[in-house]
């Protein structure tokens, strides 16, 4: 065909070539038609509500291409996205990619990226489905991740009651250490560093938030992806409640010797460290005894109670009380 | 509540609410969860396929925020993301809107910015169903479009056949020209000049499209968003075909004296002019007859032949055949 091929799509087949083989494509057969035509088809799930979510993940923003490895981008900006998914209790399916691109990266760089993207969407069942591409002097990338759950078992953040009993899943804090660690390095981080993996390489609580929403166990849910102090903020004033927590039952984030010595202090890594999306979860008394110690390996911690009164209090070990505030990450307030 | 609230829910609050009262509503009633929590919720209806598009829409790339008026940006976003839904023949229901803002952006900008979506949204019937929002030095738009086809029912770019008649809507270039009036013009456009109101509020052809895929009259089709020289060409590739254009044939702006004086040719803004989002779409011999001569009051305009061949070729007054070269706009190769 003697017809000169388009930058734009040229750079389309080289998204889409790349996950043809993708082993993300089991998840692929409700993705009817993808990449190529005006929009993508989807075919939904009877008696099943869709559910949508777009993440921006920008250069500079929310990556540094000097510090974070390609492959990690690609993994995490997909995971980023599909943790949304896991906080309503529901399943992947598929994603759209929206990627702006200098010239210069779409070289090795996309080639790693894509590489990081695959396994993500292998991992997760979350099959591409479609995208747009442009040029762009810094690296933008926006995901929309496509999920479903039975109708009416989604898990809401507005549903928490008075004296409902908070849990988190793992352990608060471990992905800002992360990238405390991987601002410190010279060059790219290494992702065979185990304190920079939950920074680099998060793992979207998929299982658990399916099987508390199949079990109707949770009152109201939501994903950590910008602190404690800031999501649990949230969680209550969609429910319209208050919160004690107690500190001395937030699974912290464990620091090596080195990373105090550089003054990261647990405590204050898991009360406002983002980017863990762990699980935040709230369960009615009467079904606290159905909730095991730990779900796949996870963690599952009761770390206060709801309250009537719509204050947010931290407690001390001491007893003292005190307010506490959002200061977890909000790119108004501060940059990466 | 004695809580300081949180800078981005604050703009995520402002958003929402801007949109509260929309006329966009009626449409929102598929969808069952908005902004607020950790993703939207969406109610498919039964025996449809679901129909997913991204666009970015980026400051200096698809506008420029000292010429175009913040009202046009806000319809033209959502506009042109409805279009590839009227491309497919299917029906908008529900965006969401990925937003990255200066903050010295988020007063009146985004006031007037919400205005233009909030009519388009309530125009086109597509109710805003989720976002992200961040902080960024320039205005970063991406909208993820979501509609719905009867299954099956689809229109795809693979379908067109040699012998198949291709037609466009409306008449071509006229977004082109409106473009080049917002270049020369000196401040902020005006969106009540005749001449730069098609670049900036697109009309998708969302009835038309509707009703050639529900009388199953088109074998083919497409939105032309980068040009007649550069869609016609992907039309042609996805469904293994050739194309012989009759140049006479093709709906031309028509350009007024002063534009002609400024060396804009209606011929060339005709064949390569970007954004006019008419459709493209290929009719069977059998069904040519079933075809009125204008749908709405758009012209329909049959332009050419699908070939066997897979040239594509555009045809002068004389005869004379030249190849048909894609010359629209594509990010990879040249800026607004």
């Amino acid at each position: 065909m003697p017809r000169k091929q388009q930058n734009e799509d040229a750079l389309l087949g080289k998204i889409w070539d790349s996950f043809r083989s993708s082993p993300g494509r089991g998840a692929g057969r409700s993705v009817s038609l993808g990449i190529g035509d005006d929009a993508a088809l989807f075919c939904p799930k009877h008696g099943h509500e869709i559910i949508l979510t777009c993440d921006w993940f920008l250069e500079g923003t929310h990556f540094l291409p000097k510090k974070h490895p390609p492959d990690a981008v690609g993994w995490k900006c997909l995971a980023r996205a599909v943790s949304d998914i896991a906080a309503m209790g529901g399943a992947p399916r598929c994603f759209l990619l929206g990627l702006a691109l200098p010239e210069t990266r779409t070289g090795r760089w996309l080639d790693v990226f894509l590489g990081g993207l695959r396994r993500a969407s292998g991992k997760l069942q979350c099959a591409l489905a479609g995208g747009d591409t442009t040029r762009r002097d810094e690296i933008l990338i926006n995901i929309t991740a496509v999920g479903e759950v039975p109708a009416g078992r989604a898990l809401l953040r507005s549903g928490a009651r008075a004296d409902d009993l908070i849990y988190v899943s793992g352990r608060l804090g471990e992905a800002e250490l992360g990238l405390q660690m991987v601002r410190r390095s010279a060059g790219t981080a290494s992702p065979q560093d185990p304190l920079t993996r939950k920074h680099l390489y998060p793992q979207p609580r998929l299982a658990l938030g399916q099987w508390l929403a199949k079990k109707g166990l949770a009152s109201a849910m939501m994903d950590l992806s910008d602190g404690l102090s800031s999501d649990l903020a949230r969680l209550c004033a969609a429910s319209a409640v208050g919160a004690r927590l107690e500190k001395r039952k937030i699974p912290q984030v464990r620091t090596p010797h080195l990373a105090l010595k550089h003054g990261h202090h647990p405590e204050q890594l898991a009360l406002h460290g983002g980017d863990d999306y762990e699980l935040l979860f709230t369960v009615p008394p009467p079904k606290i005894k159905l909730l095991p110690k730990s779900f796949q390996g996870v963690g599952l911690a009761a770390i206060g109670k709801i309250t009537r009164e719509r204050d947010v209090l931290l407690v001390e070990e001491n007893g003292r009380e005190s307010p506490f505030t959002p200061a977890g990450w909000d790119p108004f307030r501060k940059r990466l």
